[in-house]
């Protein structure tokens, strides 16, 4: 029995390995090379456990490390969608469930359970370590498109006001990081490279 | 005071975004595409998350996380190298010595000397902790060149008995890990796709 646990987990390990071909829209730090899911996700658990410290409430690091790790996988299925894509829902979409039921469902029952709920409640954004990992998740690709002269921002044209409005969520993880990450998108409107 | 910190923390954040250039010999799942460290890093992550209850004792699985999503981060000054390679040192090199006083040096500094504590004890492989991460950080790569014919097995002229004696260390970590893991490899001398 033990065994086809193992088996069974040993699947799903196989299987996400195609997070690594999921490309984003954002790019790497001063460069032109698209990130892709896997990376994205390592890069979110490291600031995790570099700014955990920061977090306006105490967290279960831990808890938010395995939400970074996993909050990607359904794209495996669903595919990437682009934070700023207004024709697209972004949370808990059919396909995303239908992907979490399929892929998480390679593993042992209980294991499979606890994935979803965790990525469940990373994408309800109400518990103080959902709001942190989405402070996490929203604060990278800031600091990438400020490395690369506005990035995606230039790129699609997306104005001052819409990258404000995604970025406040960064303020129900950490006051600290949201009044620094202001600043920096405060200092892209004054160089030029995100139009007010 | 505050802000002096969380600057530091953000030029370090910035900096391992490196470890995406890294490339590993070993490639991704039934594929021809090397693996970087970043990718590595978050799969051993997944690993340890998915398989942390088949460690021999009981282990502090915040602990491993950090370990493996660490281990590598020396590689941006000092390169990755190959584990078959046997011109070359493997632990504690001056060179990874220099790359992590230069690296997490970029940190405040209790967090530079947590993470390099860290970065050393998993080098050591001595400790519960240490030897669990190890066991993944050697079965990744045995998953990968069973799913690719041999993979750098063939690709280097590597025979059974030094693959053997290296993947024998997830042993240290799990039993039950190890002898699935010594099912493979004996799998991979019928298949020939390990000569011995």
């Amino acid at each position: 029995m033990q065994t086809e646990k193992l088996l069974k987990q040993i699947s799903f390990i196989k299987e996400i390995d195609k997070l690594k071909y999921i490309q984003r829209k954002t790019k790497l730090f001063n460069s032109n090379r698209p990130e892709n899911d896997a990376e994205h996700s390592w890069h979110l658990a490291m600031m995790t456990i570099v700014l955990a410290e920061h977090s306006d409430r105490p967290i279960d690091v831990l808890k938010v490390l395995k939400m970074v790790l996993i909050h990607d996988i359904v794209e495996i299925d669903a595919g990437d969608t682009f934070i700023y894509d207004t024709t697209k829902n972004h949370t808990n979409t059919d396909e995303e469930l239908i992907a979490a039921e399929r892929i998480f469902g390679l593993l042992p029952t209980e294991q499979k359970e606890e994935f979803i709920t965790i990525w469940k409640e990373f994408e309800e954004s109400i518990t103080d370590e959902a709001k942190f990992a989405r402070s996490m998740d929203r604060f990278e690709p800031l600091l990438q498109n400020t490395s690369n002269n506005g990035g995606t921002w230039a790129e699609f044209n997306v104005p001052y006001q819409k990258v404000y409005d995604k970025k406040i969520v960064i303020k129900d993880g950490s006051t600290e990081i949201w009044n620094y990450a202001e600043h920096l998108i405060k200092e892209s409107v004054e160089k030029g490279i995100l139009i007010k």
